[in-house]
């Protein structure tokens, strides 16, 4: 297994963030305002894979309460096909029984229609509040609308981009070319669980490489695993959380697998790093790195149990380089922790050594809206980087606030 | 294994809060300012057990990251017999390394020749600030003065408990008599994890019961489990965290197990009511019951997961009954999960039923400062309760602004 690396900045390839799923060949987008939200604001995407091939993998949320649409993408994702991807903001279609169910497949049913393929080719993604039926009047003559709307433009790609979003403040896209003449493209939209009620991560994907589906569905797993997988703002994952991954084969090149798995994770990676730059309350861009774990699992362990520790996300708030929280999250996560190996080092200043007090806590420099917490455990070869937040009032508003 | 309610108004005798350690005979307490606090706050305790026996039972913090008094007291309680517990606020002596440990042996041992017992029955226990030293010269100083202060009163217990106190607003003890003839008693600190650094909960318990070291043993075991354990604010278990329980044996009395268990229960559920209810920056009380679990260690761990859920906790501050993250949060558990079977209540109104939206969420009373959330699997027969609170800006506050 390679490890991609999941800085952007030093990835082979550096990601436009103007270009979305239409920069690979073969797709067109749409994004429109359905009626679904009572802002008014877009929020119905169609994205469409025009082929020559239509390979597909998919990676859902392993919530065990599943979203309506997360029931029905994953059984027609099981063809490892996909003419189509329906997308809503404005309700999540979460806990509406077999009621919710119908509602996705009738949707899938008008877009494979109006398109003149089979509904088993189409995905169906929802974002927004649990427990609520979707307006299907609404959603039906939307999909009319957003059909008539499909484009290959870039235009059209940030359409798409932007009818996705909930509590998003922006937009998010990201497309590398590849010098061989094949292209990676996606958006994404959410933080890992920011928003009231809003909390998906919802992603799709587009290349116009030819890619089996075999190899797609790694390279997906893998790309994800060292991107979207490494956020975590708040332990959450939601009902809803979808990334999916459409393969056109319109370059007529077929990249090996390795360059398309760190291209793939390349455009991933640079989504994570926009989601984590737009969650909610955000004072604060931390990446918790773990290294010398017994193994892999334990590193990723470790720095899951300290990026969502609150005693150390509130401390980061208040730009206090409080390692005696960070020591105490260490121990609890159930990891094997040796407390005479660890050492903590903090945006550089090493304020923990061999488990005691090292350098003076003062130097450390918390000023800036980056962090970087490296966690050394001193037992093995494991490592392992989990991207966070802080906790501030601001999350605290805006998730009490919400009024459901 | 009986099992003792956990509702302190449902047990068959009211603890009385204006009594503590030295409610049952035979044991003497003191707290003092000793200096180690620089606010000049009492921050030395000690409690003597006279006998005419000394059996001692302990439950330590399960981090892999033990303060110097947790690994001293974990080593002298494997006699299962205790003279004397010294305890201090303003400093936690964790991760101080060997000298860290030299200095709780040596405050043993100054206890030891003060008494004229051995320092194998001195247990020491610290709360405070991480990755300090103690002011030793101040320590060793206030063991003779505190030792000196011994007395067997209602006012010693009160101090002993005040002098434990953190960022607690107010002393916590409770004891109750036995119609028998026998008592126990206690005090705590803390309250799982709200305070800046001084997250510690520990409490001495005393009985003048006559019980058998193993009996001890258990009770503790089985009063902790229904009580403190059951207390999750934040998730976090600190470095120093030490429930112990001295038997004196002064009342000639002998209960039988169920009913010291029973006894000691609810002293430990009447504390953690009294933690629950002073944990910072708390505007709601919570009770997570899980019921229709497939087993109890899963009702338990459906009920940690919700209870620690940032959206769970800023959605109760803002008196939302927002169902959904609740839904979103037991999917999330790692527990079995049937969301078709999925009922939630809460404060009385079944919000959903069989995992669709039930009752209206509008009426929902959440005005009030005290919140009871049952989650109902529909699966088996595992119950669990879980205490814990709402996240607010004051919790933001109190854990950010605090100066390390």
């Amino acid at each position: 297994m390679t490890e991609p690396t999941t800085d952007p900045s030093a990835a082979p390839y550096t990601p436009d963030t103007s270009a979305g799923v239409t920069a690979p060949r073969g797709f067109r987008a749409a994004g429109i305002a359905a009626g679904i939200k009572p802002s008014g604001a877009p929020d119905l995407t169609l994205v469409v894979n025009d082929g020559p091939e239509q390979t597909a993998a998919g990676v859902f949320t392993t919530n065990k309460v599943k979203a309506a649409p997360v029931l029905w993408s994953q059984q027609v994702l099981r063809q490892r096909r996909l003419r189509a991807v329906l997308l809503n903001s404005g309700g999540a279609n979460a806990c509406t029984g077999p009621e919710g169910f119908q509602d996705t497949h009738a949707s899938a049913e008008r877009v494979a229609s109006i398109l003149g393929v089979g509904a088993v080719e189409v995905a169906v993604c929802s974002t927004g509040l649990i427990g609520e039926r979707l307006p299907m009047d609404n959603v039906l003559a939307g999909i009319a609308e957003v059909a008539g709307a499909l484009a290959d433009t870039p235009e059209a790609g940030l359409a798409a981009a932007t009818a996705v979003m909930t509590t998003d403040t922006r937009p998010k896209q990201a497309a590398v070319h590849h010098p061989d003449g094949w292209a990676v493209g996606g958006f994404a939209k959410g933080a890992g669980m920011c928003a009231p009620n809003m909390a998906t991560m919802l992603s799709v994907l587009t290349t116009d490489a030819v890619v089996d589906a075999d190899v797609l569905d790694r390279a997906l797993r893998e790309a994800v695993t060292w991107s979207f997988n490494s956020l975590n703002v708040d332990g959450g994952t939601s009902t809803n959380d979808t990334v999916l991954l459409l393969a056109s084969g319109a370059s007529g090149q077929r990249p090996d697998e390795e360059s398309f798995t760190n291209l793939l994770t390349a455009v991933c990676a640079n989504l994570t790093t926009q989601l984590q730059a737009d969650a909610e309350g955000v004072t604060k861009r931390v990446v918790v790195s773990v290294i010398g774990a017994a193994d892999a699992a334990e590193a990723k362990q470790v720095a899951n149990v300290v990026a969502e520790d609150n005693l150390v996300k509130t401390a980061l708030f208040g730009s206090d380089p409080n390692w005696g929280r960070i020591a105490m999250a260490v121990g609890r996560s159930g990891a094997k922790v040796d407390q005479d190996r660890l050492d903590i080092i903090i945006n550089g200043v090493t304020v923990c050594r061999g488990g005691v007090r090292g350098e003076d806590r003062s130097t450390v420099d918390l000023s800036g809206p980056q962090v970087g917490i490296v966690i050394d455990l001193g037992l093995g070869e494991g490592t392992a980087d989990v991207y966070t937040t802080d906790l501030s009032h601001a999350y605290v508003e805006e998730n009490s606030a919400y009024s459901s």
